[in-house]
């Protein structure tokens, strides 16, 4: 075989696989392309600009033109979310009729989800006064807002929250993602959180899609809100949306690494330990710490 | 000194610093160019839509000129995967003149990689089934394909673990790491790891070099697979290469931080608790886990 | 209401929008613009370039041409940083009249900032060395500067710490917050960290504010070095500035996922186990593991 | 009036503007968005890499390849000219429930017009053959393909001229304008141009909207084939599309700046000297030149 | 010489070259940077959409948010334009200590400029409104707009005219430099252009900076309205300034290649032929064309 | 047929095309790429950036950073250079065994082109002092530099006459006719041009192959220097490289659109005319002009 001969069959083998994801159950060949995660991208940093005017978004603008900024970026963004939701829409259509059909409710959702901003902002204004007044190293609540990866995921949370409330299918998911590549911090576009959520350095935590988190509460680095186990099908496939993450209430605190599992009820201003792992529901008030390390050697040899 | 003449100083000093390196045993002035991690990026990301067709690259196309993007694709990042291979390869050259002979090993490397895609693409079939099948909240395949950290970081692992194999330098280290940027998990390219993997969530993923992974085995968020002690040499330099990290059978479950340490061998089936900590091997169908959280107070004062 | 009277108010509720912030004590409307997150990137990298020259920037150069690349990075890189830092400055401006003693205030800082560069690019080759001799995974110095994420951090954290000391707001906490979000390792730069310092992987790492790290440290993925508690004001803020994160001192060693929390201090040549979780101080040579997990199947159901 | 007073009114008056466009006729509201010249140049930029496959689009490629990159180019193009033509075509529409038939018919336009490329190539084979065997300065067909303004310029001039056949409205245009800007050479799209035609340099040449041009015809910068006259109707405004052009049949030789106005015809070999004025026809074998220069200083004064 | 022997050698002259330029008069080495063309090209493409919206500028846009788009776009060009105006005026500055003088004034012009923009968009309404009543190969006023060089180059050109009266130097040429090379039209921004211009094709078209040219005029391509003599100081520079170009007066045509040359004066409703070369003034009405062409074959052999 | 049957048989005929150039003589298919014109846009600019150090290039340098950025840009265009030239050598290749030979040939050229910059700098001083010094519209040498299009056609021309007497193929055409599309003068890189040459506004400049032009001698825009027949083979191609263009003696001045064809000699210190059309030699000090205007209507209707 020639050289090209073993690469032309590549080719051939690679443009036969689209029946290899279809044989999964995947959608790849629909009639309308899927969402695009750099599109997705471009959006969230948008809708950023708009709900941290000033902050992010024409870095030399000053207040006369605000208005005429905001007017001209809810217009591209508009456009822009309409073309995604769409896309997302027409990934569940099976046939391509359904395609001008997703187009008018893509409309109406985004219309929709636009006029929620002012109350989107609302929250972030919160949770920036709680990073402010929760971190001692946060010098002002601008250093929140231009370096807190929290709040850098909280915004890419509320959006997604939103449109995910809205019925948007994929493009949630997407987005939230895009912040869990840029913070390591995931948090599902399903789960519900209160206001004034605080998330500190924020690297490995994880929210899961049932979790309900309620007001004032406040989780560092590595926290895992997860679930313990659900039940599968007759195929071995996980039952999909089944409540499975823990419930948080108000003011509860929740240190760097602790892993909490399953539909459990963390009853308000508890305060769980670094390290801690908890498979249960404890009551309000609570104090939960990891057992007390040894003070030993072993399994540390001299050879380390 | 004018003003000038201390940042001139300094431009005299960094000019000089090639020296600084080489007294390291570092080779910065080989007679080719480094590697490129921008080039590495972009050739990983043509891999990707090669490996996803319909999922990744031109996003508006249809079925009938598949193949066309998919030839024009091989194309393209067999040239780009080619120079980047001869820079690897000369970057262990010791003399001008070998540069030719690398120059025509690159070539022969990356023809015998592009005629593994197909094989690559089969892995990662699976290892979305895998994803699909264990996440409750994981919609479709295609939501695995578009948005979980999981099948990134495979795909950048699959083929890095694919170059490594043909021995080529450097460059499979740089593709993981641009994974792990991207999603926090880390898989050293040498590491052997069998069909049907899950990472759920992954940030702070570690496995290590010389790690042998089963056949469907699932893994959470924070889990790590390390090393727990090395040689070293008499000048206090670690050893290279020497086998020391877990062996993991098919079918094994291990849960978020978790971390394993050290050449031991946990058995089929078994199942490794959270934030467990173990440095030994465990027999098939174990269940490990963390000792008890406890339900106290200390170290927690009121103040917090 | 017409389908864009409703967009329209959201647009007039978003551009009144400033007072929000106003409320909240930040200061989006100065009379200059902010520090840029895109600038700090790029002022960054620059600065990489001419602290690994060869490694970074121009890649097909030789060693004639070096010191003139170098020279042209140290202008271009010179200007784009005194842009940045007098934001910064300006940032804490309360009248207009500021401005221009920001102007002459940045381009002194900038001067004394670049006099400083070979002195950083001495610790960093240390810590090169320090990655170099501490894993066995690591095959050559080279290998260590293109792609380990612990030297990327550590970069990013001495342009930032050096900044810091100049006493430049704001633009630092971005520049570690950069590092953070491409490698998952958060490095306050108020942190002070001795010379040869490794951090292996790094997912999840975090160094708070005030710790203090001696030399030859050796830290791994997901250690958290934070605060325990700390004082707050009559309004419920914390107190800033407070010493309240650990002192390392020299040779520690301190394995994956252990928290330390408070102004404790780990004496030298101590190591600390994984997911060890401390909250005092030890004494020199110390040896600390967590508790032994245990062998049950508590918690672990069948169904998982 | 506060400054910012003069310029909200300004902003005012151009919001505004539209209407004064409309009262001059124009259509800058539509319902679709206008054809883009940026677009329009990607278009014929793309089609001229299927028209000179191997000099133009991908530089690196071999024959192997050659084919999967024109399918991909095919698909790419046919995909954009379809948005630009419906653009085009909905241009025309008054009512927005065109807009879905216009999308079709464009689909249509668009198949037919691809379908047409191999014999736009043949055309502009003959066109180069031209250039090489008739300017000595020409060193190969290459040259001709790679450097030629005139090769570029009957490039752009047979695409849109194919699609004026088509009756695409406005996109010939700006394709043959695009032409103009980098070459000098404006030729209308509605002008019919035979088989080797041949334009040396080219910068100033002009040919109407109805000019009839023959086989193997040659043209020198500067040429203009012009309109003399033309009706106006009631309003004074020019009746659109009156043959008012010359016919140049076969053979003829036309060169740099002469001018030839109105429905003439230069009769087959005629041969037209430099700088000539010509509003008269020609019967063929003719041979047409200036009067002689003067040999004398008159407004030629010595100051200058 | 080594190789680089050489190289270095022309790396030092052409170092210390500026001090060339300065013999010559040039004062590129002043305390701010020069005018860009490339930021000069940008505010007139911006300035292009804010005189023509919806023809130029966001292509998707609809009325309801036309206003926002004219305000950003405002704010940016102000900005932009103020740079390169203040650059400007550096250019004639002698001293450092007039950066700020020139900053303040920048500030004013550019304000000044911007509330004559309305006015402007007056003058190019009519040029489009001759362009299409007196072309009849022009389809609609929107045709003129997107696609005839006449009007593109007007528009730079009542830009640049606008800065000129306003003295801000350079940039106004540099502008109309632009248009020059995009359309072959070069217009001095000195020149004093009436209502309802019209050049078509415009290729060659030069207009020197003392005309004046009334209402109406129309002209061709090729169509010189320069100088034919100029006075020289005493070491032979040509003196800068003096009224030295023709003087056209209302209703004048004058067909393409025509040249008119000194501060002559064309009397309004003349028509002058095409490629005629005219040095004195006509009176109103005149008819003026070139000698009639010969017919004969003078020079032209049998070999061509 | 189906729809995409028709499509497919265009690729197929497209991709099937490369004989039809063969056929021609073309050599699209050689093993190694044709040069790019990008790239050599690329490279003409950058070498206009070191000829006139401070125009061009960074903007924002100043005096004590200009040799670096020199270096710098010497170190980038070599490269870039290198690699067109040796494209351009390769073209003519016949075997694919000569492209090292063609590499190291373009290393030599390169070096050689380089080392002449500085004189090419000088020629182009005497030019941008003939403009200065002849158009009363020019108000300082460096309006000249930044704004004149005459002496951007010249650089062009220098840098690629330079490259044509290295006998580098294709290339120096490809970088002339980038600045004929950009300044709408054709200069051939053949032609020998001496020094304090000034081409004034310069659209339709036409200047042959083989045209010798002598020191001062200064052009108007529309001007041709061509040839008037040439010889042909047996073929009816073109004999290439016979002199066959004017030769222009010292101190001449050519007034715009004159036309001079064909090997003639024009005598030092005359003066052509505008709109002459001249295929004869002149005496030193001649003063040629066309044969007065009439003064008549015919031809130019009432209708017009």
């Amino acid at each position: 075989m020639s050289e090209f001969g073993g690469v032309a069959m590549i080719i051939d083998e690679l443009s036969g696989s689209p029946g290899r994801f279809a044989a999964l159950g995947g959608r790849s060949q629909c009639a309308y392309p899927l969402p695009s995660r750099k599109a997705a991208g471009q959006i969230a940093d948008e809708l950023r600009s708009l709900l941290f005017p000033g902050y992010f978004g024409p870095e030399e603008t000053n207040a006369d033109y605000l208005r005429f900024h905001i007017g001209a970026t809810v217009d591209s963004v508009s456009r822009n979310l309409e073309e995604q939701v769409q896309r997302a829409l027409c990934f569940e259509c099976t046939a391509p009729e359904e395609i001008a059909g997703c187009g008018r409710k893509a409309a109406e959702l985004t219309r929709q989800f636009i006029q929620q901003l002012s109350q989107i902002q609302q929250f972030l204004l919160q949770d920036v006064k709680a990073a402010y007044d929760g971190d001692p190293a946060c010098t002002s609540p601008d250093e929140a807002i231009l370096a807190y990866p929290g709040i850098y995921a909280l915004t890419y949370y509320r959006i997604a929250h939103a449109l995910s409330i809205l019925e948007v299918p994929l493009l949630p998911r997407i987005i939230t993602e895009i912040a869990h590549s840029v913070t390591g911090i995931d948090i599902h576009p399903g789960a519900q959180i209160g206001d004034h959520f605080f998330i500190d350095h924020g690297t490995g935590v994880v929210i899961g899609e049932t979790c309900i988190i309620g007001n004032r509460v406040r989780i560092y680095q590595g926290v895992t809100l997860g679930a313990k186990s659900f039940p599968r099908d007759a195929n071995g496939v996980a039952i999909k949306g089944v409540p499975r993450h823990p419930i948080i209430e108000d003011d509860v605190i929740i240190y760097s690494g602790a892993t909490i599992l399953g539909r459990v009820k963390i009853g308000r201003q508890s305060v769980i330990g670094g390290n801690v792992w908890l498979t249960r529901s404890v009551p309000p008030g609570s104090r939960i710490a990891q057992g007390k390390a040894q003070f030993d050697a072993y399994d540390l040899g001299a050879g380390i």
